[in-house]
């Protein structure tokens, strides 16, 4: 079988290599699709080389089908559809207090372990969620992105008729705008990249570009001066930060899902005079992968949408290099079959 | 009547003025105690002119007993122990999403109007809550503050058996201390100023000076690595900002309490790492003040201690100038009668 390995560098190899009999515990899958995340894109850029274990394969956002399945696993068949919750939780401890997603010895596979940039591919059974037979397996490598959306929506309990404003029209800002949508949320996204802006719009969301436009202005007039129930912060850049506790009306929730590498300023005041909170996100528990699931194979969200290209794995290389120069793309799967 | 006024520039006048007849709507309320609060003493030195209506009475932290009626108002008997939520929320409106206490047209009794420094006080029968006939009157002039610390703890959610740390020792920080350990709560108090640690000991607190220990390994050390559920901001400072992300947990709770003036660096990479929750609080609503008033009138905990003078009106110029000489001080308060 095929593989592919980052070998440092901006490097990647496609190699042959067996194809290896799951261990007890473990599922064999024939990987179908592999989304690249934004931290493959960190690895490959060599951000990440004290983490990864060079040479090794990367990738955790994909599909496939049971191939084959080890000892004592039960509840698969082969040929199943299914995707991988890429947590291994195996060393939560008690002070973890119950959120094994983000124990304190939290493994993530396809970082910490090897991923899915491979023909077929062995992960422990308790990490698999059943697709849906009719699941179209392309979108389905959305699962992953799709679920920390869900995490995120989740986390700031947004409901029905609430203004929602999505700061950042990346991918996850858009997956996070799309489940928001979902929830009968009215929902604004802040974008400044035309092509980004373009891409929204043409999916169906009000976009403001906070460059040209006053968002504060604009979220006041549209909301009778209720502003925004719940901020997403998916842009990551100081202005964001800066907006985040101007656009949240009384009580507002900001969800954080950018990661912020340092610190930065924030407007403490403004969480005590309009007691808003702040909420911490991070990747998703398993309701939130039911929940991509479902929406997944309902496939009434322009998911299609966010996939600008799908390269064989033979194209790794090519592949993330072309990302690397087009700032504009969306998703990219890299195909397995 | 006696009333005191603050007249600008660090000035109090004692002066004499009718007893004037509650309009309809009010209640005139004789005045037993009222404390100082740190808005009184920000007041005091200058800081909020723009805000107060100089000359102006001043004083929010008040009890006492009904003295007289007003038309259309019904449920109060002249004699009965009561004390004011200071808040007027009558601007109140929809976009303040039912949140009268933060309405943003609220206006703050004692300071946006006359307050409880005096022996009468005419009040909107709305703002009264009435104590217990065996309520004491002077523990009562503790309702406001001790209300705020009920509106932290509630909004942080604390529950029985948790471990919650408290930033800075003051006199909310403690009232804050207090609230937390009736429910339960372990707690534990960091503080800077060796006066204020031992008063905070003498009422039988758990007290780190992270100056002097490092208080993250002490919490790690003494919660088994789960390190707080809940950390209240109650400092102000700096210190205590970068230090509240590192002491909580995972899906920590971390209220802020503190009137930070400008922006200030946090540390939002933690707030996604550990899924941490940064809540605003700001005064009390209704059912914090009927716990506080239940807190008093039982007098189970150390409220008593932290009453560091009681002066009569006539001395008002003196207590703030006493106030502004003793950073060790606690809870001043006034005697009205
Ligand atoms: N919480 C989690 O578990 C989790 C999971 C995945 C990604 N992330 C983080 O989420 C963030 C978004 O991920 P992504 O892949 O969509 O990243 P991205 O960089 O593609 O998207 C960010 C978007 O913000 C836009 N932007 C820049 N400045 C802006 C401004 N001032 N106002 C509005 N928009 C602005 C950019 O044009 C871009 O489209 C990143 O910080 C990423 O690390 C978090
Ligand atoms: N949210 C509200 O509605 C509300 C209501 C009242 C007061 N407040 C605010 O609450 C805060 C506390 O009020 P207070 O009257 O108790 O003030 P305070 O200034 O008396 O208390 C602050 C305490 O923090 C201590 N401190 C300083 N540096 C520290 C550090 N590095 N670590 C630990 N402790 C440190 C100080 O020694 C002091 O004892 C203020 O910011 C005040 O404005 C808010
Ligand atoms: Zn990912
Ligand atoms: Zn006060």
């Amino acid at each position: 079988m095929k593989a592919t390995l980052y070998e440092g560098n901006k490097t990647f190899a496609v190699v042959e290599k067996e194809n290896e009999t799951p261990a007890a515990g473990e599922v064999r899958i024939k990987v179908a699709y592999c989304g690249v995340c934004g931290t493959d894109v960190h690895i490959y850029h060599g951000m990440m080389d004290q983490r990864v274990n060079i040479p090794q394969i990367i990738g955790h956002e994909m599909s496939g089908t049971v191939d084959a399945i080890g000892e004592g696993v039960t509840g698969f068949e082969v040929g199943e559809k299914v995707t991988v919750r890429p947590l291994d939780n195996r060393l939560e401890a008690e002070s973890d207090k119950g959120f094994g997603h983000i124990a304190k010895k939290l493994k993530f596979i396809g970082i910490d372990s090897p991923g899915a940039m491979q023909q077929y591919w062995n992960v422990p059974a308790f990490t698999l969620h059943k697709l849906n037979q009719t699941t179209d397996l392309k979108l389905a490598a959305l699962v992953e992105p799709l679920a920390v959306a869900c995490h995120d929506v989740r986390r700031g309990r947004l409901l029905q008729g609430e203004t929602a404003v999505v700061l950042g029209g990346g991918p996850i800002g858009l997956l996070v705008a799309m489940v928001a949508k979902s929830k009968g949320a009215n929902v604004v996204i802040s974008e400044v990249n035309d092509i980004r802006i373009k891409m929204a719009e043409d999916m169906g969301f009000e976009v403001v570009n906070p460059v040209k436009t006053d968002l504060v202005a604009y979220i006041e007039e549209k909301t009778n001066g209720g502003l925004a129930d719940v901020v997403f912060e998916v842009a990551g850049v100081q202005p964001s930060l800066d907006v985040m506790t101007e656009v949240a009306g009384i009580r507002g929730r900001i969800v954080m899902v950018a990661i912020h590498g340092e610190k930065k300023p924030v407007d403490l005041f403004k969480f005590f005079w309009k007691e808003l909170e702040l909420i911490g996100a991070r990747v998703y528990e398993g309701e939130d992968y039911e929940e991509s699931i479902d929406l997944i194979t309902k496939n009434e969200l322009p998911f299609e949408t966010l996939i600008t290209a799908v390269e064989p794995l033979d194209n790794i290389q090519q592949l993330f290099e072309q990302i690397d120069t087009n700032p504009n793309g969306m998703k990219y799967l890299v195909d397995c079959q």
